[in-house]
């Protein structure tokens, strides 16, 4: 389905206002950020930038990390603060008219469309379609084009080809792979890749690394692409801990780590979906890749409510572009948890009736 | 004098440039930032941030930490990664038709309109008049007039009330206060007015407190006007570390901390300019009230060229609108280095000749 944005969603609701204030205290499923994070190491290196702190930051270092890290030249390197600045820069810096963000999808880049006066087209994916691109159904009058993969909050990973096959001349095809470090050896990324015309790859390093917090992120893209977008940050946009750590992420033994980690991801997001799928209730979208999966059940409010009364914060999915009232995301977290978890969904279910 | 944008300044030229890579070594008078700072209880309480970065950033205590310092409602204050990115907020986000620049000014300001598309507008202020604004030769056309108080680099403050009789109905009137906390008792701030209808205040906490690596700053508008900026910012602009040292400036115990810092800094300034007054070569800019005076010498160049081989990095003058190549700005120091310096330059002036 393509269709106009009709604004009825809450773009800027975020899985942050479900464990904030009244949800202080609940086991987090909302936010899709590793708990066990940042790790020690990490911790380190970061207070070591805080004797630095005087200085300007100087962003050569984290820029060439970056870049060789995805066996790219420097110049096609963008460093962020955060993803979400990369949305704005994206939105006002380039010359755009016809943008269009595959929903459902994470709400930011719209909403930072939006924001700088763009109208923005939507094509909304299909439940019965296995929420899966079928690049066909996009416009060819789209300039830009807004992809997340794996998709969040679908948890699906598009085919990179299917992607890739979505360039044109004078399009910007931005792929948002903000989870694609929880995917095992990325696979399906489009990060690196030059033979892409108009490619722009987002990354975060916030999921697996912690790092929500100290706002790092960065684009991958053509050189003029990163000059315009360049041009219109504001000097030293990314902070001096924030460099460091991004460095710090591009080591060896950084990226070691994070394969570990989506492994681990992958196992316990299997025992997650297993159990999700012993109830009679629920609707899942099975084809999940990412660090969480979506779920549809029956009077959703109502069993997100029950679930917070028992001490769990999940993330509502009605505000999502093409996601109705009874879809819930939820993280992927360690075994105990998720057990713990699915005999609270138990309860929830039984109590909504 | 009131003249268009030529384009011949470099305003991508800042100090840190003048201490990079060959400048590396050097006894840096060229960069703004007190030598000492951040101090270790700043320090100390920015890692303490270190163990909650997995969360996204929540800027709500140190927003109303920032009013309540300022006597101002939380609505009237805008946080923003660094000055920076207030300065692209404003050339950005606001239906600003015919802005002007104070000058000379920091650059920052008028490259982030330019690079925003607006023409810009320049009324150069003069040495025969001490570069003192004269309100009068602000044309009544300019619907967003920028000016630093004090002036970097020029180091004068101007008049308050000067500054206040620019404001006109559909006018912004920005004042970069940048430098206002070098200033004693912070007198002629315009921060915490709410009776100068399109007041701009930008304040920063790099300079006193050596977080120029951190990406903090802040401005204080009209609810209107902040909610304008707001809406162009990212989501979470301000990075958690950033936020905390921000709330931990507004202390009580840090407001005393800056305030002798600057009592200091008019100390070691006075001895500079006492110094500086001593060559017959030089002219200096005398009301100065920062944290750096700029001087006149002849052979600007060779001079600065001369100062680096001896030891001592400064800012070159001439990248600054309405300043020619005999312009150097020279940051306070401690005695000792100032007299080290006065010696260096005594050396420097005497070979170039």
């Amino acid at each position: 389905m393509h269709m106009h944005t009709d604004g009825s969603h809450d773009l800027r609701h975020h899985g942050d206002a479900e464990i904030r204030d009244a949800g202080a205290g609940l086991i987090d499923l909302a936010v899709n950020v590793r708990t066990s994070t940042p790790p020690e190491w990490l911790r380190e290196c970061v207070a070591g930038s805080l004797t630095s702190l005087a200085a300007y930051p100087d962003n050569r270092a984290a820029r060439a990390a970056v870049a060789a890290r995805h066996g790219l030249p420097a110049e096609r390197v963008l460093l962020t603060s955060g993803a979400a600045e990369a949305f704005v820069l994206l939105a006002r810096a380039l010359a755009v008219r016809r943008p269009l963000v595959v929903h459902p999808q994470f709400t930011e880049p719209e909403a930072a469309l939006r924001d700088a006066g763009h109208t923005v087209d939507r094509l909304l994916l299909r439940e019965a379609n296995g929420f899966r691109l079928d690049p066909r159904e996009v416009p060819e009058s789209a300039d830009l084009v807004v992809i997340g993969n794996p998709t969040n909050p679908t948890s699906v990973l598009h085919s990179p080809e299917d992607i890739a096959s979505l360039a044109r001349p004078g399009r910007l095809l931005v792929v948002d792979e903000a989870f694609m470090d929880a995917v095992p050896e990325e696979a399906g990324t489009l990060a690196g890749r030059t033979d892409v015309p108009g490619l722009v790859v987002l990354r975060s390093l916030t999921k697996t690394w912690g790092l929500a917090g100290l706002r790092i992120g960065y684009v991958l893209a053509e050189p003029e692409t990163v000059s315009a977008l360049a041009r219109a940050q504001p000097l030293w946009p990314v902070s001096t801990p924030a460099l460091t750590a991004a460095e710090a992420c591009m080591a060896p033994a950084a990226l070691k780590e994070a394969e570990q980690a989506a492994r681990l991801i992958a196992l316990e997001r299997a025992h997650l979906l297993a159990g999700l799928a012993e109830f009679e209730e629920t609707r899942v979208v099975q084809s999940a890749e990412a660090s969480f999966v979506l779920v549809h059940v029956r009077r959703g409010a109502e069993v997100r409510e029950r679930l917070r009364s028992l001490g769990f914060a999940v993330r509502r999915g009605d505000t999502f572009p093409g996601l109705g009232p009874g879809w819930l995301r939820i993280a992927v977290r360690d075994r105990a948890t998720t057990n713990r978890f699915l005999q609270a969904l138990d309860q929830a279910l039984a109590m909504v009736g």
